[in-house]
């Protein structure tokens, strides 16, 4: 999704119930510190820097909730911009006590979302160093595994990685997994759940969860149009894909397990046409340096 | 705080909204999957297992939310115990479709709870074992630097793991920054800034944080009452510990900057009275291990 | 989804916010008339029927909203169940004034629910008497035109009508409008907007609102997976199933536009595999007989 | 109350947590489809029109959301005024990524709130048809059985129809109910219900549901101010006034049940001072054109 | 009302919403001190008892609260109870932990909405000492000038002292302020006011504010059915209630300004149907005594 | 914290969430009263004037609040600013439905922040007059006994008048209540209690409530760096005082219990360094004129 990972103007801002709850689980009665030194009303101007180079995100946000305290915002880079090491991503001016009060909130989100938003992009340029088909190439695809109650900022750094989500939920998307099978009546057959499948939820794939060769062709004759393969080397990707064909069988091939930028290629390479990573989660968040200074 | 670390007595409990929204993010409408495959009210069972050792935390605000499910959950492992892998953690029964619902959020949680809890923890023991100061011994504290809108869900996992908030937010403790200093008129002193905070904050401890030895001195002399210490390395702590006693001074020693669970001892060893970490937040998720059978 | 339709297991329960806010908007402070007639302590019984057949919806939520004002509910009937007139659905006894408090607001989330849920059931219904590929048969599918606010409440009830919903939203699934396609570079094609698609979001169908035959086959020439046929008349359907064969072609084929459960079964036989309607919620709500008394 | 109908000036916005709350359930993490595609930057223009004459509902909260997603919106038509076909009501400007997220929402938001307008705009202008006693007239008055959760938006729209509410809950009126007077001690008559409706809710009118003549009679005796007369028929009602009047007692009366634009002129002639519908709330939402093009 | 004051069957439970926020602006995290003791686990037992006679209110709330926090709570006097010094409110089990969390939370509770309940219940009592016109008797409304953000517990504690909402808010009942007049065309009387008032708000009571004899004259003449008589002294009041007599109309008196528990009688002996009062929001809380110790 | 008390550049703005619910609470609908006189749309103008000398507070919330209804507002006195009486504190303008709207919601909440700023501002000067310590003097600190849900208008309130809050709440500070004590290990001494406080909380200043003079000296010796005092007469505290010196001690005084603007004066001179007080919490709202006028 090149095209569009450099641009902020398909992705949803943040609602304002979640400003709210970033400034209240921060500063919810103004910054201490500021008001016991008496400094809250002097002008000050707070800037905000990529210190390695990083994929900004939400620099929009940030925006959004340095004005609501009380200092004027300027965007010099829009989410989703991979930038170089010193490159500004926000200028803001105020008094100190709103430059102080939303001080680590914005840069901690920053971050934060730079760290999942590159390492997406790291391993969407990594997949396609290894992508033998352009123009589209392979999909990077990130899981459900966000950290509790962050979904909507890390979809919003997913997207402006590069990146799409694997499922945003349960409640718009089939995966099979085994211990949806182990429910099933015992006489029926995978292709009876298959087939029930495209009768319920005609309008979505039908993608199962396999972790062996011989469930992997089992699914892929019972009618599955994706198959996601729970920890396979390359090597038997490659090797499923050859009997895949073989055996006149073409489901897309989902590769999932301990996927990342150093090894996506190799992936890619055998044959995977979406890549299901956690990996971004993991991420670093990346160093945004911030300075305050009197204006 | 070792000896409140293997209790959830004194945690507060996940509010109400936070276990909606987190339904809300991953399973507004059910498991698409189990209801496409007709197999939602079959009877079942769940549970959930540490795969590797681990402090266990949040299986009380799982089971509060299985519940919800219309499952029965038991609680096997209280928040705060530390567990040999293979430790039941928690069992629910019900049906399939509840299960299906609630499995992938429990185990998010669960396991990003315990990654931090975990290495909170490694920190607190490897802190202890270089820690010649008995019985209390140096206190691990976290920073603010949780992913943004998880600060709920990362304070129970600080406390469960037997750590501390450095600062729970800016509004009830005083760090002074150089950045807030830049604010004040330049005929003051930093003996008048604290002075200041003396006279406006007197419940408050007065932390400021410096980068160099010099600075270190200076804000000792002015009065602090405790050092942040920004990336010291242990023998610079030890020199500086050195020179402030020689000088009669005794403020608290925070050591600050990249310290986790290998390097700690180290900056114990050299002095350090509070060690502040972010590195519990960047922890990988322990994994967690979800078995859903037939019943 | 008829193996589901009767049984609310696999239905994710509404929010406790949710509650709160039905509660929120009709009985604030109590009932008024209660009060004033000094009369809230007395004990009382209420029950909830079916004045008319209908598929009952929400009973469990209703339980846990009287629950909540000091009454003790016992659901009789289940979410997802189709009832003949006069049967029970809930009866719940506790103070008078918790009875009146819960009245309006449990009938009218009854009602309401039991309207969609019960045209939706009615269309499935007519659907299967139309449908000559059992067991599984066409889909009924929703729209998103819910009124505004109502997504949880109007998913439940279709869900419980045995229908599924079309999308849940923009953000989980594919479908290409002409007004998406006008701001293509006019020198691509639909087949280059159809790789893309393919390449960004390979775990979704392709699916591609067309208004006629035209571009109905030139939509399915260029790969779309299922073709949304924006008021097809029955006929046209069957035309365009024929010229698709003739084609070699074979998307799924969605039928929408003023489809209800009186006319649902010729696009049916006109071949749709899925049929997505608003119908439902147009539904009259279905009465739901309410008896108060002294117990 | 016709001289405010066509003015949003009374009229309060929708809270901003309403418009979040629209969005997540629309479109949480924007329009996949359009990311997809990569036409998100493109600028694009936005219009809604009124397809069939309608009163305008909600144009300014539509504004409101179309700003927040990063558009620019233009107010052409204020809620509360009646249009005829072709006039828009709105226009908005921005890239497509925005005008796509934001489509659905504001046209099912205008659509539905200009159906209940409409349709209360249609019944206060039959009754006026039918009204002897201008300038004034009867009043119509919608019920609360407005969809679970919409309250919000329904008051909105029958305010902008020219209608008011019945009732907004339960705490802050009077209205006895037989399920009411069934908990009172059966040795107290209604006028001791009315004596004390009259002591602990003096200011509020003590309006009475009746069933039957009989009931009615009793209730205007007993003290009642407004009678709510539940499916009485027209001519019911003109019988009922003249007992009244030969009793010399002149209560309101309130006619309800089944009361819509086609049949009110009747009841107004009848007598009614006040009509009581819930038509509004299954009026079929009025059609609003969008159109959407390339900047 | 005092036959329902004694109950809470007619009170609407605080919100679980309501329950949260109140924990999250006291306890967020837990007790600090009583993590740092490491005491949480140890077993206790606490009690709340009135300190001073008062009307409990809101004991059930705190139930459901220390419930959630994870004691067991039994109630021992309802709201709306008048208790003598020394009664038992409350008495709660559990983990020092829990108990710590919600000591102060339930406490401030108690003793803000019993100054409330006992204040109003006060003047309730004072005004039937004056009140020549039982059973019934005069009403005690309490205005909308609670606390910000209090309703929901302010509304609670007026109606467990006994005594009515005069409004709820300003989207229900009418009440006509000389800043409403002041916009109506010159030439227009107050009689035109009370005709369109009439006729477009049939269901409630007109209810005019007057400042001085003159004006109250009027408006009855112009058809008010109340007059709110803005800080009237008694004997203008009872001059008032003369001329209204001598000019054949019977407006309800309110009146409003100034009156509590210790002038209430004057202004019941002088005539007054309702009074007015914000007393109970300036009352101050009553005390209620914790005690807190091992079980 | 004088330097700091005119301005509001260090306060947090209230959450739009707040906005949305003081809305909410008291004019969900818009004036009823407003609609039905048909004035909604006159232009007019409204202007807030202190009535009485205060302390503004909340002004910048207010414009806010006016701005979201549709008026223009234009704030003429910060917070945190003591004003003569007759001052303007805002005016607005625009029609009449957005003025009556936010007139009453906009005055409480003024009054009501106003009484507190102001009550704690002359605690703050009458402190000052017996205070021999310049420049800093002893610090006025505001207890959590605020009223249940306004905390974060409370706070506003208190630092605009120059107070600072005691404790925010329960997780971020060390306050020893014999009830936490009752708890330890009946070997353990207080000594024993203040070691294991500053090994888990050490970033936190250990204050420990004490009601006599032996425990008080207790407490100080077992190394209590704050004692509190609750309901020492000033000679008590000074009495206290000198024990302490002649013991070599000098833990912070805090003087808690019954203080206010007219004794705080005595304890001052009796040698407290901190005035722990909820007196602003019981202060009257400060009365501000409200006019509404056709522009």
């Amino acid at each position: 999704m090149a095209s569009c990972s450099s641009s902020d103007e398909c992705l949803a801002p943040l609602a304002n119930t979640l400003l709210d709850t970033l400034l209240a689980e921060d500063v919810p009665f103004g910054d201490l510190t500021t008001r016991a030194l008496g400094i809250g009303r002097k002008p000050g101007v707070m800037t905000f820097a990529a210190r390695h180079e990083q994929v900004a995100c939400c620099t929009e946000d940030v925006a959004a909730l340095l004005t609501r305290l009380g200092a004027d915002a300027e965007i010099t880079t829009g989410s989703g911009t991979r930038v170089a090491p010193g490159q500004l991503l926000l200028r803001a001016s105020g008094p100190a006590g709103a430059l102080h009060m939303g001080w680590k909130v914005a840069q901690t989100l920053l971050e934060w979302a730079a760290g999942i938003a590159t390492e997406t992009n790291d391993i969407v340029r990594a997949a396609r160093a290894g992508d033998n088909a352009p123009p589209a190439g392979v999909a990077i695809a990130c899981s459900r595994k966000a950290p509790p109650l962050t979904r909507a900022v890390a979809v919003r750094a997913v997207q402006a990685g590069g990146g799409i989500m694997h499922r945003t939920g349960l409640s718009d998307t089939i995966l099979v997994f085994a211990e949806h099978l182990a429910f099933m009546d015992p006489c029926e057959g995978l292709d009876q759940a298959v087939s029930r499948l495209r009768a319920n939820a005609p309008e979505r794939r039908i993608v199962i969860e396999v972790c062996d060769m011989e469930s992997a062709m089992a699914a892929a004759i019972a009618g599955a149009e994706a198959l996601q393969l729970e920890k396979f080397a390359p090597e038997a990707i490659q090797q499923l894909r050859a009997s895949l064909a073989a055996a006149g069988l073409s489901p897309r091939i989902v590769a999932a397990g301990g996927i990342n930028a150093r090894n996506v290629e190799q992936y890619v390479r055998a044959g995977a046409d979406i890549i299901v990573t956690s990996a971004p989660y993991a991420a670093k968040p990346r160093d945004v340096q911030v300075t305050i200074k009197p204006a």
